[in-house]
């Protein structure tokens, strides 16, 4: 499926954990990294999500936010560690891809402030952030 | 109400349903499309929402994902179909405008990069999908 | 800890609403002012949050609404009054700066055609909006 989405990750459902409204989806995504989306229990029946069923975890790149710090200390679920490959400058906004390993890359628009004041460029070792509630789960092809 | 959401459907509230924490609320908007919010329920009781209240959906155009799919294989439970009226280039970000018909415009910020991707331009058939919990809900004028 | 949120609000736990999958957080940021946010139960947990505990509510510009009506008829939990005190314009968004009191600032990402609409400059009285589900939590340094 073809989105505008900037981050799309291939993985399979690893667990589901259903609440009154929400249903907590965590995926693998291989190379042990994870990404855990909160769905509407409504569509995680319509998709058919079960266990070990493909799906692919779909991330706008307003959605990301870039830290420097080393480990996850935000309620954030989803915080992929990696290295700034390139700060793409705009007019008040940078596009930053953080290259998280395994010929991943997670994109982030970041304002050009934020970018000066944590000195982002190529190279820095830095995280990508997203909450599960930003996360959208694809299926099919 | 003025606010800077590009987009503001108003509609009635045709279904709510309560979970622990939070309540889905879907919005008939007419012409047989409907959108859904997750508000929290603490929001759903000060606005009074019940049934047949009308209330306007606001979105924000960075919470709106753009596919170029003809159906939603995506746990986005919002998901309107249409045809570009017109792409705004900006330096790293373009805004998207999608005719989703009966006179109804949903409005996206997207990358370049994604718009040169999907070959979006002025007649394309695409969607506009966003989350539940993208959604406000607002009531009054 | 520093990230690329531009809004970053220091505060304490003041009450925890548990659901079955997400935790609802009110953070007293000081000045009478709160924060809500939602939050998966793990994280609640992982953080070890607790009343009164020290956090930082973390809100990318991008999931900030300015309004300019006076109250709150939104289902959005956050709605913080205060002044415009800049508007930065770029080639499609503008980063608009508003002085909430208490030495703070919330900054919002909205398109040009909304700055324009509502008429946005320097003295505005307007608000920012945000939903729960946009909020990050942190602990520590």
């Amino acid at each position: 499926m073809q989105t505008s989405a900037r981050n799309a990750f291939e993985g399979r459902v690893a667990a589901l954990e259903r609440g009154a409204v929400n249903t907590l989806v965590t995926v693998d995504i291989g190379g042990d990294q994870t990404i855990v989306a909160t769905i509407t229990n409504d569509s995680a029946e319509r998709l058919g999500l079960a266990e070990d069923r493909d799906v692919t975890a779909l991330i706008k790149a307003t959605s990301v936010l870039v830290s420097t710090a080393g480990d996850n200390r935000t309620s954030a679920r989803n915080f992929l560690s990696g290295t700034v490959r390139e700060v793409v400058p705009g007019a008040v906004n940078s596009v930053v891809l953080v290259d998280i390993g395994g010929g991943r890359t997670l994109t982030a628009t970041v304002t050009n402030e934020s970018v000066k004041r944590l000195g982002l460029e190529k190279g820095s070792a830095t995280a990508g952030l997203f909450k599960a509630s930003a996360v959208i789960l694809a299926t099919g092809d």
